[in-house]
């Protein structure tokens, strides 16, 4: 027998989980929508050298390769957020406020077949470009809370942060640009021990050293604002926290701070400039909602663009809904029928009629009445039809 | 300034055309669950092994492939048709009847960058898994033209062959595998001198020879089967025969037979082995819709399973649409607003309460009212708010 095997980390979606895959889908886009949010969509395949000199090295060694026709390399798609930064550099030539939204999947080559990591995953997201401002970090804060509570998740917080704050104190201790980069991936994996190791090695003052030990610490409502405060003697981490608080003023007001919580232990690398965040779900340990502010990747193509946004991974939240008992059951159609052919215009005026009506009617093959109604009962299908001499009769099924 | 080109035969769509794509999409997918299909989706990422003996050398050449972690060859998704023949193999255990369709982009490896043809294009198709019989052929067509009305095609035509009545008259003949298949390549290319040459060069006899350059004349209505009948000898082209007159005489039944045409030329190769179906707008020269019965494709990976579908070309049916100028402008939200932030619970109840009634709602990051208004116009938004110190105004706007 053949070997029908996928490769690691990625799936198919068998009818009951893609019914819900894409209904949830479509409650994210919807209230992307009536926030006035258009669709775009990207291709899969790209040249690598547009994104060579964005992507860091450990992305691009997480890129699936291809070779083209004429020896170039092309990638998939790692990351929509770069290739809409791409379009609207290229395209979307006016000075004025883009809001795009994307649903895609993308790809991440990894090579340990162990992971629970997926290869191709499913991504929705939004794009709010050409805004600088606090009130763009909250409007897209908020369409991130709906669109959480209209795909039916209940239990979930966005841990929101701000790279600027710490870099405004590597600054102000006078770090290289490379060494803050060793220092952030420390605090991101919590690693305080190797912290504190590493800025003895560099010499660090000791006030420092303790301010970037209490990262971790460094995370609640609002309050945690002036223990972050203390100490503090530059502009760019005092900006970044009146952003913080003007935040979750804001979000208090609009009744919507119960579902953030603040976590300047949060160091998003990548493109992020600003305000970052990560959404979980209290029944997964994994984020399922990603993004933040990331104000000079338009630079990086060419076009001055501040920008703020985020995407929600699909199967994490699909998950997530799972557990928290919401996925729902694949619609079945209203109506099934069998015929023995005898009167196909009649049968297909009947069919079409109740199709018109807005049921949804399948049309079996079945020869015997016994083996549709058993069909039906299998399916959860209410009506069964039979045409047979011209005629037709109706039977309800029970379940 | 940065080269962001994309590779030959990939696009991105923007709003105007991605509103319109999806649409379009959701129009065919209706169309499918009114009929009793589910959606599935497979991976983009497969092993090529799982394909190989499958795929012709000329489709091996037309896969996108790469190199997994571990040395295996992968190929991007070149046809939804075999993922779903695998997925039935591998998952849909029951010896019983499945409907399935799919939305999916797939790719084609070409090598020369003057092609007209997309590389990454997406389709929408349905697969009829489980049944053998005309009525199944019948009802596949009946949801091809029903999905290309609900899209809002006018001028379409599908053409119906049969692959079985080319195949019965080779056997007559007494030609081997391969030199039908060479033939086929020849009659589908219409090159008739060729054919004459190639089956003078294998001394095929006289009688077969006007037969087979008689093929690319029989298209047209439920006539041409007449004359295909002339002198045939072989129980398969007649039963070929038969089987399209049948699904004739049913489409006649239902009054859909204005759309559909014979044409005993049209010999897909591929996995086809009876029923086989392109459609083409009247305002475009290449097929937008494809398929037919795939009897055999099962047994390729294990499960004996007869199974007839078609796939819509999304990118040629957009271009179709268009030049029946059905193409619509994308939606607009119903108002746009801006705020001083004064009173943002105020402003957030007023904009919640809009949405919930159905209205989309735009945030605008304007200082200005005359900005605001100017926005609107341009966007063809009716209804412009303005909040400022605790209170709203609204500007009812016009072109």
């Amino acid at each position: 027998m053949k070997n029908l095997q996928l490769p690691f980390g990625v799936q198919d979606y068998m009818p009951q989980e893609c019914y819900n895959k894409n209904l949830t889908q479509e409650k994210l886009a919807e209230t992307f929508v009536q926030h006035g949010f258009v669709r775009v969509e990207t291709p899969a395949i790209e040249y690598y050298n547009v994104y060579d000199e964005i992507l860091s090295r450990a992305a691009v060694h997480k890129t699936f390769k291809m070779t083209d026709s004429d020896g170039s390399l092309l990638i998939l798609r790692p990351d929509p957020t770069l290739q809409i930064c791409r379009m609207a550099a290229a395209k979307l030539q006016s000075e004025g406020i883009h809001k795009v939204y994307y649903l895609e999947n993308s790809y991440e080559y990894l090579s340990d077949p162990s992971t629970a990591r997926s290869r191709e995953f499913a991504q929705a997201g939004v794009e709010l470009l050409g805004t600088s401002g606090t009130a763009g970090d909250v409007e897209i804060i908020v369409v991130a809370i709906e669109s959480l509570l209209a795909a039916g998740l209940d239990d979930f917080l966005l841990e929101i942060g701000q790279v600027a704050y710490f870099n405004g104190l590597t600054s102000e201790a006078g770090m290289t640009e490379n060494d803050a980069e060793m220092l952030r991936a420390l605090v991101n994996k919590k690693d305080m021990l190797g912290v504190e190791l590493f800025l003895h090695g560099k010499n660090v003052d000791e006030r420092f050293v303790s301010r970037f030990l209490k990262l971790p610490t460094l995370f609640g409502g609002a309050e945690v604002l002036a223990r972050a405060r203390e100490g503090v003697a530059n502009e760019k981490s005092e900006q970044a926290l009146n952003n913080l608080q003007e935040i979750m003023e804001k979000l208090t007001a609009l009744g919507l701070d119960r579902y953030v919580s603040i976590d300047l232990g949060l160091l998003r690398g990548d493109y992020y400039t600003g305000l970052v965040m990560k959404g979980f779900s209290g029944k997964l340990g994994v984020p399922l909602l990603d993004g933040g502010r990331y104000d000079r990747l338009g630079q990086a193509f060419g076009k001055t663009m501040p920008a703020v946004g985020f995407s929600v991974g699909i199967k994490r939240l699909l998950i997530a809904l799972e557990k928290e008992g919401k996925l729902i059951a694949c619609k079945t159609p209203d109506y099934a029928y069998i015929s023995d052919g005898k009167d196909s215009a009649h049968e297909y005026a009947v069919v079409s009629d109740l199709r018109k009506k807005g049921n949804n009617v399948e049309k079996c093959f079945y020869c015997k009445k016994s083996e549709l109604i058993a069909y039906c009962k299998q399916k959860g299908i209410r009506h069964a039809l039979i045409f047979t001499g011209g005629k037709m009769a109706q039977t309800e099924v029970t379940k």
